[in-house]
């Protein structure tokens, strides 16, 4: 377990080889074992394997060639479609239109994504998450056909690894963690913290090959860029009040 | 590793027995080891052992015992804080004070919660996940001293267990799973997948004890209701803003 956990790195590269039904079972009972709010389970998760839908989710993950070489990509979702269509069924007045809902919802989807991603490489299999399925949302809400209060929330594909990558970095704990309440960090606790991160070979080839001053000038002006991030935030909170989420008055 | 997974029970009672600080560092690490995106491991680990302060999380717990008894808290937040620090004094401009960049780190905390989560049991500790920490946010965020950009998303107490309760009941996994798209709910497929629940002595105890006449109504109306689900979802929402994560425009 522990082993499973430190060993975790992304895969890019996948053999075609399809994974076996019982194991994806397996896989995906793992998820449902994480806890979720008042044992609820509001999420779902939607397992795609068809050529052509992996191609749709493909051009919507931006062409990462990765989605065309797994052989099953797994969108998880925040649902509350399910829990109220029961409640409306059972004479009983739902009331998870809300933001609130939205986000426990998520927190469930993700709690059983982590489960998900360590249950396939304890079989041996390797995961890659993609980022792209929030930016995108609207899209994916639209190809995996989602009805109200669904909203994807993370995906991951998922095969038999064709790469066998280094871990990799991290900043050291004490960057991320703090004892009893938080402690602000100071430009020398910045200098100490990044320090590592920043003289590493691959970083100083990502600065030189993006022509930048520094690394973090990769992030915000190359690949998270604040003009993206708004332009998506906008997107995806669009798609939450249209999926039904955003009703919190009264 | 798949048997922690499947073993997982939410723990409620706990021994006093402090957790020792190097079996705590090995649970962090691993927390440490999840999937971030871009590797900009936007989430901070707050662990809280001092009995005044846990005094404090009990009382925003709605009081919840567990608080008081589990040597540890941990509260996992959203984090842009650090990571726009470094931009600032690295000559780059942050651009990650929007809901996206908020999403995009509440999921880096809850994946490394999960990881915390599994690493505890395997280490024999037990953890339960306390939701309470989204509905009373912003007094966390006081009590934890938590500046712009930060905020909790997920908060577990952990220590040794001192009961052993039953596995959790889940609903049958097709429930939650669907085949290449979504596969909207039939009123019979929601009478198929909540059966068994619904039939189980104590989901008959609850119905009963609450004086309700189904289970769906005893989460509307008593334990999730629309009004509380509003308020706090108002509450949230003002917090995420004030935080500075809900600059969409441009």
């Amino acid at each position: 377990m522990k082993e499973t956990i430190l060993q975790h790195r992304s895969i890019r590269r996948y053999r075609p080889d399809p994974v076996p039904p019982d194991v994806l079972s397996q896989i995906l009972e793992a998820g449902t074992r994480a806890s979720t709010t008042g044992n609820m389970q509001v999420y779902s998760m939607i397992v795609t394997t068809d050529p052509g839908l992996r191609q749709k989710l493909w051009e919507a993950h931006f062409k990462q060639n990765m989605v065309l070489e797994a052989p099953v990509h797994i969108t998880f979702c925040a649902d509350f479609n399910r829990f109220s269509k029961w409640c409306l069924y059972r004479d009983a007045e739902p009331g998870y239109d809300n933001f609130l809902s939205f986000f426990t919802a998520a927190i469930d989807a993700l709690l059983v994504s982590e489960n998900v991603a360590l249950a396939a490489e304890a079989h041996g299999l390797g995961i890659c998450y993609l980022g792209t399925v929030t930016y995108m949302a609207k899209k994916f809400s639209e190809i995996l056909q989602l009805p109200g209060l669904v909203v994807p929330v993370a995906a991951m594909v998922m095969g038999t690894p064709a790469e066998d990558p280094p871990l990799t970095d991290r900043l050291p704990l004490e960057a991320v963690v703090h004892n009893e309440v938080y402690h602000d960090y100071s430009p020398a606790d910045i200098d100490n913290l990044y320090r590592e991160k920043e003289n590493l070979p691959a970083s100083r080839k990502f600065v030189e090959e993006n022509k930048k001053k520094t690394l973090a000038q990769v992030f915000t002006d190359v690949r998270y860029t604040a003009k993206d991030n708004r332009f998506f935030s906008r997107e995806f909170l669009e798609l939450i009040q249209d999926k039904g989420f955003m009703n919190n008055e009264g």
